[in-house]
């Protein structure tokens, strides 16, 4: 959950039984450096690491133009000024310099995941060679099967109902894209990797059913959003908080790749999927005014990253919250009907 | 699941235990008696009977003249002409004449279930004096409770996944549609009145899921579009069984209200969510095109209803998909976990 937590709450996961994960992306060398120091202070337990692996996407100077002239009279507003410096552009992908780190690392991370696919298979190789798990997320039966092939430990069925960036990468037709009910199962049928459930899960009762659907693990983001460990934002926190909190929607708006977040004004106004310069560039033109907007209270220009089921977000803290989840670790054992022919 | 299934479909599910339904919404009044009839002569069992309840719209020359103008490259293409005199609504709300034919049954049937909210309170009050239980579905937690102030027996919670119409009636804001992983638990904290699940549920593990998220029972439609008891047109299961079953999306381009079917040329070409004559108006201008297209084995111009786990339909005889299905109805257990605070 890049943006909303740190090492603090990956420890407190980690340190409850779960597997903690630091989502790096967003983070400086120096920063994931001193992040991953941190959090091995922390914790003794296992833990994750998150990338992206998208393609950073070439300039694109008539699509930022037109991005800025749709934004420009928001700028005019607030008396903001467009800062032609400002590449914005704060997600990386995972490149050889974060592998070096991670070969830096006593012991390596156990598990390292990514986010749009798998960085190249040399890099692959380097993380394979420490002995680190590798995980990915599939949003389609496709990307689950392009995933196993290239042999990953592990596949995340991402389901339609999670918050934050849709993991999809072979095609950006979001009729592809399931809702948890119907995803899970058609990956666990396609594959013989484990797959790990995620999308909607938001209590023991989920952590359950998605065991009823094939799943070896979960993974859940959003309930931890109010936890204390995380970093979610004043104005994210009280979106998540209150009756908006139940309208959710799939927008590219704040990166250039759909994600999905509580519905605000600025997805209400542009409409929430749209012409917008490509991943991660999108967020360049948005930064002052979600600045300008945040120090007022305001989450009108906010990413307000949310999955479906964030009516159960509870101010718990990740100790607490993680264990009740663990509650949902059960064997659903269905009997076979006499005469099924 | 009008269009795909007469009684043949429903007494076979309720023969095999189920509570099979009939779709009356399409049936005219002649039809609907006939059909009941046949019904009550293959089973003794309870059945349910289906109705829809919209508002029927007033004609709007502007927005159907534009409709008409948008299909008129495939009118031409097909050599066809507009026929003004047809008006193609084959969807009529439940009124009294329903109600009648209701009355005049016995025993009255188990259940009566509507979409798209609920009809007038009269029309209810006789429902209910014939000792027929009421369900209806809902798309948002807003929705459930809306149902359960006006005293249903049970809900429907319609998650995302499902195919065909969705059942929304408080909102026509698709960012509040949820996956049934997120919308089931919601609803089932939020009212007191049963919930059925509904949205993805395609063999046992999916029913145990559901029940793992607090449903009290299911209700299936796509799994049971490939039995030989159902009328499902041959493109509908050319559809079904090929590789598209896996592209779904809401569309109201068929009749005006947004629904969930396999991706197809029309739905591809102007739009899956575009402006159309408000529901069921929209069906009429659509009606000729499809029936030259089916006629050529085509189904580009057909609503090809579809839950997103469609590619799970298998051809089985409905008696051993609803046996197999019924092996899911188990209870889950969870521990608490020791220290949960």
């Amino acid at each position: 959950m890049a943006g909303a937590q740190d090492s603090a709450l990956a420890a407190a996961v980690s340190n409850a039984g779960g597997l903690g994960s630091l989502p790096c992306a967003t983070l400086s060398a120096a920063v994931l450096r001193s992040e991953i120091s941190s959090l091995k202070q922390q914790t003794s337990k296992p833990f994750n690491v998150n990338f992206f692996c998208h393609a950073p996407p070439g300039a694109d100077a008539a699509r930022e133009a037109a991005w800025r002239a749709r934004l420009s009279p928001y700028y005019r507003a607030f008396g903001l000024e467009f800062d032609t410096a400002s590449d914005g552009s704060q997600r990386r992908p995972f490149g050889h310099a974060e592998a070096e780190l991670l070969c830096e690392m006593r012991p390596a991370p156990a598990v390292v995941s990514f986010h749009f696919g798998l960085p190249s298979a040399d890099l692959l190789s380097r993380i394979r060679a420490l002995g680190s798990r590798v995980i990915s997320s599939a949003t389609t039966i496709e990307e689950a099967r392009w995933l196993e092939a290239r042999g990953v430990d592990a596949i995340i069925a991402q389901g339609l109902e999670a918050g934050g960036h849709r993991g999809m990468f072979l095609s950006d037709d979001l009729a592809t894209q399931m809702g948890t009910f119907a995803l899970l199962p058609q990956i666990v049928r396609a594959v013989k990797t484990p797959v790990i459930a995620a999308g909607g899960i938001a209590d023991s009762q989920g952590v359950a059913a998605a065991m009823a659907l094939g799943a070896q693990a979960v993974q859940i983001g959003t309930a931890y959003l109010l936890c204390p460990e995380a970093t979610t934002s004043p104005v994210h926190r009280a979106a998540l908080k209150g009756e908006q909190a139940g309208r959710t929607a799939l927008t590219n708006l704040f990166t250039g790749r759909p994600a999905r977040g509580i519905v605000n004004r600025l997805m209400t106004e542009l409409g929430a999927m749209s012409e917008v310069p490509a991943f991660p560039l999108a967020a360049a033109a948005i930064a002052p005014l979600r600045a300008r907007a945040e120090s007022a209270g305001s989450g009108d220009f906010s990413p307000l990253w949310a999955g479906q089921n964030a009516r159960g977000c509870r101010e718990v803290s990740a100790a607490a919250l993680t264990r009740q989840l663990a509650a949902g670790i059960v064997t659903v054992t269905l009997t076979p009907p006499d005469s099924a022919s």
